[in-house]
């Protein structure tokens, strides 16, 4: 068992570590009583539990992972106590070659190339597997009922296509029975909500054969949602005081080159367009020095400052095929973009503003488990970072004292800025409890210099702005991504693609339906009617099914009245009123942006 | 003189294209008084005038255009008959080249070579000149007073770099002087309105070196007029049962051979991408394809027709960079794009509200001399048009009924449509009186079987849809340049990039000014404030330069009253009205749209 190789970020003391840890070399061990002539590879815990890669003459299958269980359960049982040993890096070949444990075997090899002249071993009971630890004191100290064996995997030796397929058994975990089903249950719902399930069925979103893998096509249903998202933005910015632009989606090679994005992000580029007797062209994966090009070209007064150029831009990155995901991984993205020029004096106050923008944001879309990652720059890295000491000590003190003075959640991330300045993270906690950056705020002390961008100060004289690279709804991809999961696919009425559905109880009532629907067009409600031949449960269901916020169902009492009964997805709550009414609380909801979608917010 | 080198599109029977005709050997005539060296090429009739092109020994300058029309008015005072003599073509050759009029030696030996046994000559006084005709009957006919020399400029002896310089010199000339005078004030009218004149001026877009020529960067003024014409699209869009979509900018070479643009179209396309390993990418030039991926990504049922699929797409294309010009020929545009997919029995309503809706925007907008150009295909040209004679008779049918049923004014432009069906060009008349055409519908019965697009029909079989292709508002690019002209720089407030500039008396109404900005600012008004050193006056007429609607002037009594001076741009009226009664007037102006850059619009 070799720690070096484990993905987990818990440090090794702790106990819960130690737990996955320990579990990785009981199921080892267990297996090997069903399949004595297996080969060993890695098994590292990892943050649900643990696993472990073996070479099977025999292929083992689910049906065998309740005997394994057991097996390991009775090896719990018997307090097996781990011992370690430092073995001569010669004699512990020796030893596993004799045991024709060929994956360890070259592993220690490797070691021994790098130098290493001892190897640990922990053994505990009839089983020893090469590890440098640490463990529990005793195999009984794993919670019996906190794990199981969950899934098969394939996998190569050593991550490599060239080397052997192996089959990988992952493990569960937890220090109690209630983790382990929480984590269960969690991860269910996560199933549930997954982007591509539900951006499927809700129809959001479509990938194409013939246009390219990693470039979403929006459908209707999904660019209602990008729509509200940038309308939400354009009227927060314009209220913050930006302005937005609009620019191309390419550029002359020349801009790269000055931006320092050519030569070395060309990797993640798509590649160039070679125009006949002209310049090479690039596809923009960024927007930035569009944005510089706008700022630099007229000179500029301090009076102009904060300058904020906003826009929603299209960038293209190169992928490989084989690692783009759903909306998670993909070559195009849409980005809640904007660059602040801003003098010295005002740095603070901008960034402060932009704080306040992102998290007014998150606290709207109500996410959970909000922290900030402030990531500083490594002075010892001199290739990473540009090399201004100065600037990045002043930048990394202001943006640190920005963070304690919104009182906000932080941790720093040494050595993980960009190379032009200091960054912050802005994350929120997925439905699996993991923490996802949702936006980004940059501070760039280094383009200003590299475009030559300036400003005249009140002072007469050229002084070069700071820049703050801001995107608090990070890129579409991205945020819509996340909002499905966080919402389960059930979208408040200001966002919803359909916002209300119109159930007529029978045919008769399909005239009355067709006139409350114009109604509501002509006030830019986007309604639909069910017209299908289905029942009138089965229209229901349809309407949950789609999750749509509002359903309409019209009767005969209804008709007679000129009311409507409303009945809610999020609650379920059914309630009759008149027709006006209705459109005025439809309208409520969407122009003051209320998140009806959570049950305990009052619409009424 | 020939006039088959003409580029003016008149019938030669016309009065205006005869007097136009005759002035140009008039021209010539008279150049040879003062240059009697001098080497005629070509001087045709042209629709604001004619021109005449030289070959000087030595040059002529616009200070001798003064007396070179006086020796024209005399010429034309002489009442100089006009005759024709037809001569054999060695003749004509051996006379000129005795005259030492080289190119028009050179004609004649082309028109030789093609056959041509005599050449035509017309004769007026001293002068003689190869020339097809017509003329006039005398020189005489010539209105004196309605034509002038206009300019000087450069040109190539048959528009080819590899031959001679000449000197073309251009005049003016029409049927009476007011029509003279009427045009040159439209001219300069014209010039002052010059899209890229104001555009600059008003700082509405740039183009950058770095980033390339033909490629548009909106400025945030120039971004708020397109995401005006954006949210009226948007808007409009929906009421007319429309939905968005949002598609990449780029797409597989495979996409562009099943939809026909490869190879047909590829010089108009971008050069490829060609990823490593995968297919060759192309920007797309058009949005077709990709909306007809979303159209067929999965069955489709005739209770979804009509689906109208829109987006605001940006579309890339490449023309060589001598030929961009401002915004009106460029590499990148962004299409008012729409497809509507319908069943057969819903062409002819589709097509209507197409129309309708088209010509909404151009009553809107007072488009004037509004004309539609219906193209059809050429039936005996089965290169550049599909095969299908029973489609194209039943659609060009279909679509000229509506244009009757709509009582436009159109004409017919055979062998001008698409290759996959029939099109609409809705024309505006610009300022010089040209017709330029806005925007664009075709009605398209090909691609659906290209795409093998389909639907289920009420009889539950497989029906292939038709499109119609649709962009009212065009490009943003031409179609803002054409609006920028139309109106002069002067938008209507909802358009316009500042809507409110606060102008404050003198330093002491600072702070007031700063109030009523932020109360402008959260009612999403784009305001800003005049914060310069200069004098009231000078405040103004910056205002007024810049074209702002609607100016605030703050002094004691404003802000004692707690009430404000609205100045227009427009009419220059100035009345007083409480804070709130402006804001109300704004939002007004702004949620409904009105058209207030016109002087006959009341918005009180």
């Amino acid at each position: 068992m070799d720690s070096q190789s484990s993905p987990a970020q818990t440090p090794a003391e702790d106990k819960l570590y130690r737990i996955r840890h320990s579990l990785a070399h009981v199921l080892a061990q267990a297996v090997l009583e069903i399949r004595p002539t297996a080969k060993l590879a890695f098994g590292p815990p990892i943050d649900t539990g643990c696993y472990y890669d073996f070479l099977f003459e025999e292929p083992i299958q689910p049906e065998h992972f309740k005997d394994i269980e057991k097996r390991m359960r009775k090896i719990i049982g018997q307090r097996q106590e781990f011992t370690s040993q430092q073995r001569k890096t010669d004699e512990a070949i020796t030893h596993l070659s004799e045991q024709k444990q060929q994956f360890k075997v070259e592993y220690c090899q490797e070691l021994k190339e790098r130098g290493e002249t001892t190897i640990g071993f922990y053994t505990n009971g009839p089983f020893t597997d090469m590890c440098a630890g640490p463990h529990l004191e005793h195999t009984g100290q794993i919670p019996p009922d906190a794990f199981c064996i969950d899934s098969l995997a394939g996998a190569y030796w050593r991550g490599s296509e060239k080397n052997p397929q192996l089959v990988r058994i992952y493990c569960l975990a937890f220090e109690n029975k209630q983790q382990l089903n929480d984590y269960i249950e969690r991860r269910k719902l996560a199933q549930e909500r997954d982007h591509r399930k539900l951006g499927k069925e809700l129809e959001l979103f479509i990938f194409s054969d013939q246009v390219g893998p990693g470039l979403p096509l929006w459908t209707p249903h999904g660019t209602v949602i990008r729509d509200s998202l940038e309308d939400l933005a354009k009227e927060t910015e314009q209220r913050f005081g930006y302005q937005r632009v609009a620019t191309p989606h390419l550029a002359k090679e020349d801009l790269y080159y000055t931006s320092g994005h050519l030569p070395y992000y060309k990797d993640s580029m798509f590649p160039p367009m070679q125009l006949e007797g002209e310049s090479a062209y690039y596809l923009k994966a960024m927007n930035c020095p569009h944005h510089h090009m706008i700022y630099g070209h007229r000179p500029r007064s301090y009076r102009e400052l904060p300058l904020r150029l906003a826009e929603y831009g299209s960038c293209y990155r190169y992928e490989s095929s084989g690692s783009l995901a759903g909306l998670l991984r993909v070559r195009a993205l849409c980005m809640n973009d904007a660059h602040i020029y801003c003098s010295n004096e005002d740095l603070k106050a901008e960034l402060k503003a932009t704080f306040e923008l992102t998290l007014s944001y998150f606290k709207m879309f109500r996410f959970e488990g909000v922290k900030v990652r402030l990531s500083t720059h490594d002075p010892k890295n001199k290739e990473k970072f540009v090399d201004n000491p100065e600037l990045w000590a002043y930048s990394e003190r202001i943006v640190e004292e920005v963070a304690k003075e919104m009182q906000v959640d932080y941790d720093i991330g040494q050595g993980e800025a960009a190379f032009y300045g200091p960054k912050l993270d802005f994350q929120a906690r997925t439905l699996l409890g993991r923490e996802e950056t949702i936006s980004t705020t940059q501070l760039d002390f280094s383009s200003p210099l590299r475009f030559n961008l300036s400003y005249i100060g009140q002072d007469g004289k050229d002084h070069h702005p700071y820049i703050i690279h801001r995107a608090p709804l990070g890129t579409h991809e991205r945020f819509i991504a996340f909002l499905i999961e966080h919402f389960g696919g059930a979208f408040p009425t200001w966002m919803a693609p359909v916002q209300v559905r119109i159930i007529p109880v029978s045919e008769v009532f399909m005239d009355a339906a067709k006139a409350l629907e114009k109604d509501l067009l002509q006030n830019l409600i986007r309604v639909d009617i069910d017209r299908s031949d289905n029942s009138f449960n089965k229209k229901i269901r349809e309407a949950v099914t789609h999750k749509i916020p509002n359903m309409i169902i019209l009767g005969g009492k209804e008709v007679e009245q000129n009311s409507v009964t409303l009945r809610r997805y999020c609650t379920q709550a059914q309630v009759s009123m008149s027709r006006d009414a209705f459109i005025d609380r439809m309208k409520h909801l969407i122009q003051d942006r209320i998140m009806d979608n959570f049950a305990d917010i009052e619409i009424q």
